[in-house]
Order: structure tokens, then C-alpha cells, then sequence
């Protein structure tokens, strides 16, 4: 096994492929990568035994040049070290169990384990997979995944529920006190549905947030897969029933408010200061005749804050005429933040009933937050 | 006590004086910082009980209006986080217990407290100050306060002493295992040392590196202060006697290396890599008659890595004709670092003696690191 190649090329590929590691695992294969030359190019693969990436260099891309195959296992965080303190292009050698890395005077030698234990990237028998804009995949996970469940005594909900249809996918996320819904139109012509944990998914933005083009998604019922043309990421499903986002959503609403999104982002980011010691970070919403909406806290140690925001519109204001709602500032904040668009409309259904917040400026994005006792 | 105020510098000057405040103290109003209307201007101070600053914003500065005097403590990590999110200029009131604060639609109270029991600003019997120009005195810190002992038996290492004589200051620190010297020019007529902590010196670069003049630095037996136009640093000393830095001077030297200084941190730091799983990071420096330096380390673990340096000269070989020794690579490293000038000078006076470095460039910066124990 030897190679050549250009230092920020293998710095960037073997970063990539140490990012999912765990902390420190019992197998200690899983604290190194997989580091594969091939003919036709080098091969890292990183593995925390759930959650696995490829990374694949070309052939003279990045100055890779194969000049013996063959794959060994390196000590992850050590090697991405030293290849970024390395002084110029890196030279890499298997003697035995050591492999040897020169650069410029520098000689360095690391322990190289047997890849026999290291864990294979499983086949998944492709029925077809599912093209999709990586821009836009990135992008319903950032505006889901919030909202899942950090934890908790239901697996199911620490991950993204997404349902692939003919011509959209949806993607849910919900950690049963808030939930997170976006829709793209996507003609997959598949129906298919999979639930995908948060690691993988907080990975999924990390590795192509800056990818171009389309992505490839394949799944089985146990694993999900996502490419571009260089990197690689297949994880495990979360098993369980995602719960139905229908059954959570309020039918009707009392009142509709439409209201300047960043203005009321300032206003609970504010408010939410004072609802620090509280254990649901509560601020009120109130809303009467004058056209305002009135947010406020309260701390007993510290202080109050309370402003009034003005109302692009009020529609629908049923009998009861006026709300009056507690809710979690910091779930309110979250909801309005990965909500596009510069005005959304705010959906009051009574003290003890869901808010619904909508974009104005678009029907494929819907939070839904339960009120909190005060 | 009521005042109007620009967002921006309010928010720089709490900033300013909450950053001294302790992670949670006993006493309540150490929480706090205390502010103070004067006619003339805001005064704002932070103090943890060892060491106190003062900011002032003169009137009409940061559009300052001193409507009614007075003073009281308020929460600080709060009001900060306030004033951060207000949307434009502040109005401060008191009422009884109670500090009202708007900004344009945002109505907010904070408790506030008496300054009865607020530490006061020592006052410095002055017979006395002496002027230097801050970027010098941060300098000076900067370049020796790395060197200081993080905790340990003499808490009088853990600070800087410093030694003012008529026409230069030296400042000097050590954890006992390596030693930092800077001298300076500077013609203050006056004798006088002290030992400054720690804190105070990371307090002293954060407010004073921006500032452009003269500081002027006063001192008694127990305290030490720094001023600018604006901003006040007030601490206590640190009490004992520190070591004479000339006990711990080699006096001879068997070998001088001329080094590019660039060179040998990029080493230093690479073969540390390898050095992290021993206790003191142990690297070796080899030289023998090849005008070479040898730089090499292992870790049981992990691997080897070994380099070598080119000499831009080498002096005063005596007898002995090489060098053998082992540093920990973060305090030669550290030395390196903060040594000014392209090119460095290593003394060589055997295997069990302390290295010494200093600039090529300049005589006033020394620095001393114990050999460790292979």
C-alpha cells in the first residue's frame, strides 16, 4: 500500500471521515478510518457502527497518486493532526503494521490496523433510488429537525419522519410538546417512508450543505443512504411508528394573525430572557381589540419585560374576540426562525389548543406548539 | 437616577465591567454591577472582590444624558443580555426597588439593589505614577503571563512580577519548571516591584489592547492600578517573596544554536502531537556535528515521528561536541511562541541543565525550560 498526494486534500478527506467517530469506543477499530488505495483512487471510511461516510478522491484530483493498492485502518484524530501540520505534499507507505508518512523532512510512522473487523458499508439492493437538489434536502432537514425529540421514551421521535409520494416528500419532526412539518415538490415517482436520526441528519447538513447538484437518496427498511459524487453517508432507520401529524394539528382557529416574522423574533428572543428560570421558558402572548399583539414575562428574581408589536392583519377573531396563550419562548423562537419568508400568520385556537404558525408566503411549511400552564 | 443612552456603548461599557464579575458569588450584589449617574458622566463597575474596573462614558458620549443622579447594582449578566436585544436607544429610570427600562415599544424592570454593600474603589495614596504605553504593557504580559503557575504550592508564582527601576521595567514568571524575562524601556525615575495575579493581567490585555497612548500604572504595597482615559483596572497584589531570576540562569552554555524560529515551533508542535500521552510531552532535541537539529518523539500508542532542522549557525561547541536532552514540547513551544524576531538563539549546557532561549534579535526577552526525564 502507497501513495502520494497533496496535504490539504487528505486533510479535508480524512476530517470529513473522523467526524463521525464517536468518542471513544471499546472496538478500537472505530477510532480510526478506513483508508483504502485503490487503482483508480483513495477510499476513507469513517464508522461510529451506526452511522458510516465515504469519502472517495479520484485518481490526480487533490495530487493522488496510487502507486500500490492495498487498505489498513489508522488512528483517526492522530492522523488528521498530522497531515494538517505536515509541511507540504505527503508520502505514505505500508511497512508491517506501521505506515510510514514522510513530508519534506519530516518522517513519521503509525500504528495501521487489519481492516478485518472494521465494519463494511452494507449493499442496499437498490429498487430504484430518489434524485433530490442537495440545496433542497439540506433544507427540510434544517427546518425539521429542531423539533425532534433530544431524548426521551420514544426512539422514534429523536429523528425525521420522511414521506416520499409521487410528486413531494414531506418531512415531519416532533418531540410531542412542538412539531416541525415542510414540504418539497419532488417528482421521485416512489412512495416510501423512512425515519432518520438526528446524528445522521446534523451529518447530512455538515457534508453537503456545500455539495451543488442533485443527491442521491436510496433506502431499505433498515437503512438510508445519501451520495454525491464524491462522499457517502448511510446510516441506520429509527423502528417505530411515527406518529400521524394530522391527529396533532388543530381543525379550526379562533383568531388569525398576520405579523412582521422578524419583529416578532426580537420580541420573544427578548421576552425569553426573562423566562430563563422557568422550567418552560413561558412568555404570554395576548392579543385584544387594538390591533396589537402584547408579549411579556416575568422573573421573580430579576424583572419584567412586556412590548406590544404591531398586526399586519387580524382576521377570523371569533366570539371570544381576544387571546390569551402561555408558550415556550424558546419553542416559539425556533418555529419562526426556520420559517421562510419575511410575515407569517400566527393561529390561535384557545387557551389550552395548539398555535399554528404558517409562512404567509407559502403552504409547505407548518409548526404547531402546544400552549404551557402558566 | 434616570439617564438616556445609546444602545451600542451601553452595551459595550456593562459588557466591559461584567466580565471581571465570578461565575456565581455568596454575596448578591457581587452578581451585579453597579452603576452610577453623575452629572458629568456614567460610571459602570465590576468587581469579584480581588479586582474591580471602572468604565466611564463622559456626557454626551454614545449620546449619554445625565437626567437625574444617583446609583444602584443591577444584575449584570442580565442587563447585558438585555441592552443586547433592545431594538435602539435606552431610557433608564429608578423607581423604588426597581429599574424601568425602555427602548422604543419594549417596556422592562429589573430589581435593583442598594450600593451600600458594593466594594468600593480603593483609594491609591499616589506618590506618584508612572506612564507607559499600553501597547508596550501588554506586551510585556503577554509575553511572560503564559509562563505563570496555574495553581501550586507558592501562590506568589501564580502572577507576573514586575520590577520598575529608573530607566527600564523587567517583568518575569515562572511555574518553576520554565521561566519567562521581558525587559523594556521605559524611563519612570521610580523603583518599585510588585506580583500581579493572573486574572488580572488576562483582564489587564482584554481592556487595553485596543487602546492606543498612554496607560498610567499606580501601586502601594497591597494594590495595583492601570487606567486609561476611560477604563480602570484596580487589583490586589499577590504576597511573598518571588524567586531572583538570576538563581535560575544557567551561567554557562555548551553549545549555542543559531534556529529559524518558524521552523522549529512547526516541529516542536508536530512532534508534540506524539508527545501528548506522556505526562510532561516529552520530545527529544539531538544535535551532533552535521549542523542538524534532531527533533523526535513516540508514543507507545500510536507511532514515532522525527525530523531535522538545519542550523543557521552553531557556536561555542566545547567538548562535549553535541546535545542530548528532552523538553516538554508545550513549554518549549509556548517560549517560542511569544519570542519576537525571525530567528532564535538555544543554549546548550547539558542533559540535566535548562535550556535558555533568546531573540537573535534583541537582548530583552529570555526564556528557561527544565530538561525532563527521558
Amino acid at each position: 500500500m502507497e501513495l502520494r498526494i497533496h496535504k490539504g486534500s487528505l486533510e479535508e478527506a480524512v476530517s470529513e471521515a473522523a467526524s463521525v467517530l464517536g468518542k471513544k469506543t471499546l472496538l478500537p477499530v472505530l477510532n480510526g478510518i478506513k483508508m483504502e488505495v485503490r487503482e483508480q483512487g483513495l477510499v476513507l471510511v469513517g464508522s461510529d457502527g451506526e452511522l458510516m461516510t465515504k469519502k472517495v478522491i479520484p485518481v490526480q484530483q487533490g495530487g493522488f497518486e496510487s502507486m500500490e493498492t492495498g487498505a489498513c485502518v489508522l488512528p483517526a484524530a492522530f492522523l488528521h493532526d498530522l497531515v494538517k501540520k505536515m509541511p507540504g505534499p505527503i508520502h505514505m507507505m505500508k511497512d508491517g503494521s506501521r505506515m510510514l508518512i514522510e513530508s519534506g523532512e519530516v518522517k513519521s510512522s503509525l500504528s495501521a490496523l487489519s481492516t478485518d473487523e472494521y465494519p463494511r458499508i452494507p449493499d442496499i439492493e437498490s429498487n430504484g433510488s430518489i434524485l433530490m437538489d442537495s440545496k433542497d434536502l439540506v433544507e427540510l432537514v434544517r427546518q425539521t429537525l429542531f423539533a425532534a425529540a433530544k431524548e426521551g421514551s420514544r426512539p422514534v421521535l429523536t429523528g425525521v419522519h420522511f414521506e416520499f409520494s409521487e410528486d413531494d416528500v414531506q418531512a415531519v419532526a416532533t418531540d410531542s410538546h412542538r412539531l416541525a412539518f415542510v414540504r418539497k415538490r419532488l417528482r421521485s415517482g416512489k412512495n416510501h417512508s423512512c425515519t432518520v436520526p438526528m446524528k445522521t441528519l446534523s451529518k447530512l447538513i455538515k457534508l453537503f450543505k456545500n455539495v451543488k447538484g442533485p443527491l442521491r437518496i436510496s433506502m431499505t427498511d433498515q437503512l438510508f443512504k445519501v451520495e454525491s459524487s464524491e462522499s457517502t453517508l448511510v446510516s441506520k432507520l429509527l423502528e417505530g411508528v411515527f406518529p400521524k401529524m394530522e391527529a396533532l394539528l388543530p381543525k379550526s382557529s379562533k383568531a388569525e394573525l398576520l405579523i412582521d416574522k422578524k419583529r416578532l423574533i426580537n420580541s420573544v428572543d427578548r421576552a425569553g430572557l426573562f423566562a430563563k428560570d422557568t422550567s418552560n421558558h413561558q412568555v404570554k402572548l395576548r392579543f385584544s381589540e387594538e390591533k396589537k399583539l402584547n408579549i411579556s414575562s416575568f422573573s421573580q428574581q430579576v424583572g419584567t419585560i412586556e412590548e406590544n408589536i404591531p398586526l399586519e392583519g387580524v382576521e377570523r377573531v371569533s366570539g371570544e374576540g381576544s387571546m390569551d396563550v402561555y408558550v415556550d419562548s424558546q419553542f416559539l423562537s425556533e418555529a419562526l426562525k426556520a420559517t421562510q419568508g419575511n410575515h407569517i400568520h400566527l393561529f390561535y385556537n384557545g387557551k389550552m389548543s395548539p398555535l399554528v404558525i404558517r409562512s404567509a408566503e407559502s403552504d409547505d411549511q407548518v409548526h404547531v406548539i402546544s400552549p404551557v400552564r402558566a
